[in-house]
């Protein structure tokens, strides 16, 4: 069993076409070819911590994956970052471990970032106008880095909570060739914009239905355990689709699951973000519509990039460096 | 992060007094001070595999474990061992990984051979006349091997369907210093044996109620899922005592929870083996009362064991080779 570093886990990722790879994890999902157990979840007291193994394999491919993640926010008094974790590659026909890809959560990172520029690419209105950034964290510059591959659009509005960080992502942007602006309220952002990204860890919502141009899409990738919400149900009640990457997981978690206890939406209204990317659902109908996305994260994009990573560091070493990296620009 | 190897492994074993390290272990998780999630399962079809992720911690250590081990029966045919796995420790402080234990299951097999000796050391009567084991596997080696700390007997008898394999079991327990009468009939060994093992991965009872001698402990260790059974119901139902590792998981799976679903016991018989360990519960009153114990296998074996071997490799190697292993005599 081989064990690679964050180094080098980074080292052959600008040479992977990681879009496509996880477009079709979330179509197997969505057609009921992967196999992805509830997350197993260990919750620490003094100090709070919490750690997540997410695992699951594709039905005819070669590996399993074994993903551990945790956040421990009392790391940041430590010196240490608060999130951790690692990927493990099991044979599906053996069970004979691989490797273990000790990515220290970044794989997660970047795998949440492709799935919002999966969703873009495929629910965004053809003319994106304006890029609404809501955060200023990391995930508010890898969703852009990543939006890059995807839109054509360069003018980003950002709104946070703090001004330091809103500039200091607005410099950050502009070295990657994004014009941004910061703003002051979050309603200048949503009524400028026609794509935005939520990524925050708010617990209650930041945007409501009022705030919301007609046209618009929204990603929502904050809320990915049952206690967080960036968006007020009524604007999913309101969208004229609202596509879940899983729908099981969104019952239970996120913007859809706190929409549907509250009876904005139903069940049947939700879309899988599978069967939008394999064409069993048509998705976007014109740039009028309306559209929310809710992402809370699928073991099938764990499986996807860990395979890939794997492949790139091990058996495929001249396929590296073959597409150039959204971070690297 | 470091991984170590089962080579390294193996070298520091012997120095470990696992016994009441393992005791301790049980008596936390019997007091509550241990969080053991339920165990994650993966079920892979083609070939037939399965994959058990065992987790938690006791409260106020140092570690977290994690324990992947993965069953593919298949593998014979190719030549490669059935079982695989590893333990993974990591900070309760920060959730930091701190290392891997590559052991391919190997602890898994030394804990369950000492919960086996913790529970003879306890439960078996003062005078062990004839120790009876069920089967001829591995486990039947090591649960023996490990006895020979906590009881004086050396003579056995042994029981197994393949007359090959008894006679091999029986060449090599004599040079580890027993004397071995290999039988035709298990109810030979029933009657002969007062401290009887059973080791084997029958799927249904090898032993009656009728076969079992008055004053006898019978430790029945090779049925830890649902499908396995290895002794009568009724067995259960005449004993004095009857000890499960876990009454959470013995409610699930083993001889209790065939013995709770066939009417044979209640649920307020039965006695956790903590109790037992930490003297809330008196465990056997004389040598002629008969007790059976249930194992299937509690994560907290396992988060004792992969502390004490990470330890005895990295922060204490003064303490190696401190005291002999059962298996190198």
């Amino acid at each position: 069993m081989k064990v690679f570093t964050l180094k080098e886990i980074k080292a052959v990722l600008p040479g992977i076409d990681l879009i496509p790879l996880i477009e079709e994890g979330f179509a197997a999902y969505s057609q009921g070819r992967a196999v992805v157990p509830p997350v197993g979840e260990l919750i620490l007291k003094d100090p709070p911590g919490d750690v997540h193994i997410k695992y699951g394999y594709i039905e005819g491919e070669d590996y399993f994956v074994i993903k551990i993640a945790s956040g421990f926010l009392d790391n940041q008094k430590l010196d240490l970052p608060s999130g951790n974790g690692m990927m493990l590659l099991f044979r599906q026909e053996t069970g004979e471990p691989v490797c273990l890809l000790y990515d220290e959560v970044y794989l997660t990172d970047i795998r949440t970032a492709v799935a919002g520029a999966i969703v873009a690419k495929y629910l965004a209105p053809q003319n994106v106008e304006r890029i609404g950034i809501v955060g200023t964290g990391n995930q508010a510059r890898l969703q852009l880095a990543y939006l890059k591959g995807v839109v054509d659009c360069r003018h980003v509005l950002v709104w946070g909570r703090s001004e330091e960080k809103k500039q200091l992502y607005s410099r950050e942007m502009a070295q990657k060739g994004f014009t941004v602006e910061a703003c002051n309220e979050i309603s200048e952002l949503a009524e400028a914009s026609n794509l935005v990204i939520t990524t925050t860890s708010a617990t209650a919502p930041l945007l409501t239905a009022d705030l919301i141009t007609p046209g618009t899409h929204i990603t929502a990738m904050g809320s990915d355990t049952v206690g967080k919400r960036e968006l007020d149900g009524v604007i999913l009640g309101q969208a004229d689709l609202v596509v879940a990457d899983s729908i099981s997981q969104c019952r239970e978690r996120g913007e859809i699951a706190w929409a549907l206890r509250e009876g904005d939406i139903q069940e049947d209204d939700l879309v899988e973000l599978g069967d939008v990317l394999s064409g069993s659902h048509a998705g976007r109908q014109s740039d009028d519509q309306t559209t929310v996305a809710d992402l809370t994260g699928v073991a099938v994009q764990d499986i996807q990039i860990a395979r890939a990573v794997y492949e790139a560091l091990h058996n495929k070493p001249d396929e590296r460096a073959k597409n150039p990296s959204p971070l690297s620009s």
